[in-house]
C-alpha cells in the first residue's frame, strides 16, 4: 500500500488543491493532505479551521485524510512511512522553487522523493493568496473554492468594507 | 470614444510609468490613471502627494486623469466604463504575475480585458521600489523619474543619512 | 478611425488566434490579419488555404480582413497605417522572444507599437504546431480549431499513417 | 498493479534517463520505457541500438520493459493500459513545454495523467542532445552515461576527427 | 593589482557563497567580502557575527577580506577602489533580478562592472535563507555550510523546539 | 598574465558582442575571440569573413585577438591556457542555457571557468540571427553593428528582394 503526503498552508483550500488531490490518488492508495504549521505567516485561517474545510471537501472518500505538521516536511514524511510528495505545479516562477526545494529535500532525506502535477487549465491562476485578496474585497470565488470556503471567507469579509 | 485605466501604486511615479502611460493613449481616447490604495503596505508617499505628482506629469493633456481606487479592480472598471486594463511588461518574472492576474481578472469579469506593453530599452530596469530605494541611499535619479518627483524623494531622504 | 496589425503564420488558425483577435478588436476599428510569407519555413498549408480558412472564420465581420506581407513587418504596418501590432502571450518563453522583438521594432520605427493579450485559460496550450502535430497522428482537434479548419487538417493527414 | 509509461527520444539514454526511471518506480510497479519513433528527426542511434542499451541497463530488473511508440503517446498510454506518464524536469524552459504538453494530453485523453520528477542535482545540466555534441566532439562522457552508451557513443565518432 | 567585491547579506555564510568567492579569485587578486548593513531586514546573525563566520572560513587567505558596507554599493565600490563586483547565479528567478539590478548599478557608474558566476551543481538549491530555515527546524546542514557555520545555526535553534 | 576566451558564432558581430568584450578586459588581460567552427550550421559569412570584421572592430588594441576552434571548448581554452571563458546574458531563456553549459565545461574540466555579464540596457535585443534577419529584409541596422559589418550585410541582400 503506497502511502503519499500533499503539504501546504491551504489558507483556504481552493478547486485547484482539490484537483491535485484527486489527481495525486492515481499514484498512491492512501494522500494525507498535511497541513503546515507556520507560526511566522499569520494565516486567515485557524489550523482547526482549515482541518475541517478540507475534511469536509473530501467527505467520504476513505483514502484521503488530513493532518498538521510541524518541524521538517521529510522528517514527518519519514515519521508516517510516506515516501511520497505531492505538489502542484503552476507556473516556471513555482518550478524554480520546487526545484531547489525537492533538491534540498532529497538531500536532507533521499528515500523520501517529490511527485508533481501540472494544474489543469482551468485552475492554473488560483493561489490560495490571490482567492483570499479577491474574495475580501467582495469578488465572487465560489467558481475557485467549494462552496462552504467560499461561505468561510464571505464570513471573514469586514462588515464595513467599502468597494 | 475609448477609456481605458492604468492601475498602479506609482508610489513612486518612475519615467518607465510615464512610458506606457503615453504609449496607451494608442489604444484609447481618454486614460485614467489610478491609484490603489492598498492600507497594506505602507507607501513612501500618500495618496494625495502620489495622485499629484502624477497629474503635474501629464499637466496640459485633457486626455489623461487622476483618480485612486480601493476593491476590486474589475468592478472599478465597469463602474467607470472603462473596459480596458492597461500594464506593462518588464521581465519574464512580471509576466506570470500578470498573466495570472488577468486570468483572474477575466474570470471576475470578461467585458474587461487587459492590454500589454513591453517597457522601453531605457526603463526595463526602473520600479518604483528600485527607484526609491537607490534615491534613499543618496543616489541619483534623475534619469529614472520626472524632476519633481526626484525632488519629492529628496525631500523624504533622512538628514542624518550616512552614506 | 485605428486600425491595428495582426501578423502572424497562422498555420493553421486556432481557437486561439480567433480569441486573440476578437478581443483585438477592443482596442482598434479595424483589424488587418496579415499572413506572413515565410520562405525558409515549409509550412503544411499554402498562403491562400490560410488565407481562405481566416476570412471563413471571420465571415461577416466587416471590421477584419486579411493579407499577406513579406519583408519587415513595421514597414508593412507603416505602409497601411496601422500603428498597433497585436501579439498573444502564451507563456514566460513567448514573452521573452517577444519582448526582444517588440524592442527591435521600436528601434527599428518608433511610430509602430506592440500591443499584447494573454490568452485565455483554454487556450494557452495551443499552438499551430502542437495542433499541426496531433491532427497529423489522428488526435482530435475539434476543440482547438474551427470545424473548417478542422478538416483542413484531416485532409491532409495521410491515409497510410499508421498508428 | 500500477503501470506506468516513460516516453522518450533516449538518443541515447543518459544517467539523467535512469535516475528518473528508478525514481518512477515509486509510483507504479512497473514501467514500460516507451522510444518515440519519430521519422522527421534524424537519430544518432536506431531504434533498435536504443532499445537495446535501455534493457542493457535494467538487466535484471522486471519491473522495467522497454518498447517503441509512433502516433499520440496518449492513445498508446490508452492501449497499453498505463494511466501514468513519467516525465523528468531539468530547467524552466522544460517546464513551460512540459505544462503546454500535458495540457494537450489531458485535453485529448483525461483518464490519462502526467507525473513529474525534478532531476538530481548531478543531472541537471544533462540532455542527450548535449551529451552526443560532447561525445562526438571527443569529450569524456563516462560520468554521464553508462558504460555501454559510453563505448556506442566513441564508435559513432568520425576516424578523421580533428580536435 | 585587480580588486573585486563580493557583496551580499551572508546571514549565514553558505558552501555556495564560498565556492563563487573561491572562483572570484580568478578574476581578482583581492576580494573583499562586503556584508551589507540592511537596518530593514531583521537577520538571524549580528554584522560582527556574520564577519567572524567569513574570516574564519577564509583564514590564511591573504587575498580574502571582510568589510561591511551600507549606502549604494556603487559609492562603496568606486570609494575602495574596486571596479568589478561579483555575484553568483543560481537560477533565472535570480537572473532577472540581478539583469535589473546590474542595469541599475551600470546606470548609477558605468566604472563599475557586474561579473556572474554560476553555481556549482552541488549548490544550486542552497540559499542562507533555506539553509537557516532547514536548521532552526532541526535539519542537518553539515554539507551546506562550513562546520563552525552549522554549530552557530545549531546554537540559535530554539531548546523547546518540537519537531 | 590573465588571458580569457571569448567564444560564439559571430555572424556577423553586432554592437552586443563588442560591449561583453570590451567589458570583458576588466578580468584579463588579454582576451581571444574564438569563432567557433560548426560544420551544421550554414552561417551567412564564411570563418574568414567574421574574422576579418572582429579583427577591424577591435584594431589596434593590442589586448584582443580573434582565432577559429573546432571541438570541445574547454579543450582550446587549456591548450592556449585560457583559463577564463566569457559570456554574455540577454535573457532569462539564455540563462538556462548557459546555466546548463557552464554546468558540462565545468564537469568536463574544473580548471576552467566561465565568467557572465549582463547585456546592456541598448543590446539586450540584439542578436546576430535578428539583426541578420531584419538586414536581409531591408531593415536599417546601423545602430545595431558597425559601420563595416551593415555594409557586409548589404552585400548580402538579394538584388532581387521585393520588399
Amino acid at each position: 500500500m503506497k502511502r503519499a503526503i500533499y503539504p501546504g498552508s491551504f489558507d483556504p483550500l481552493t478547486n485547484g488543491h482539490i484537483d491535485i488531490a484527486r489527481r495525486a490518488l492515481l499514484v498512491c492508495d492512501q494522500l494525507l493532505i498535511a497541513i503546515s504549521h507556520n507560526q511566522e505567516k499569520s494565516p486567515l485561517f485557524k489550523l482547526e479551521e482549515r482541518k475541517t474545510m478540507i475534511e469536509q471537501a473530501f467527505y467520504g472518500d476513505a483514502r484521503v485524510s488530513v493532518s498538521y505538521f510541524s518541524g521538517l516536511l521529510v522528517d514527518f514524511a519519514a515519521k508516517i512511512k510516506a515516501p511520497i510528495m505531492i505538489r502542484g505545479l503552476r507556473a516556471a516562477s513555482d518550478f524554480e522553487y520546487e526545484f531547489q526545494l525537492a533538491a534540498m529535500n532529497r538531500s536532507l532525506n533521499p528515500d523520501i522523493d517529490t511527485v508533481f502535477f501540472m494544474t489543469g487549465s482551468d485552475s492554473y491562476f488560483l493561489s490560495s493568496r490571490l482567492v483570499k485578496e479577491v474574495a475580501l474585497l467582495g469578488g465572487d470565488v465560489t467558481k475557485m473554492v467549494p462552496a462552504h470556503v467560499a461561505q468561510a471567507l464571505a464570513n471573514k469579509r469586514p462588515h464595513n468594507q467599502i468597494l
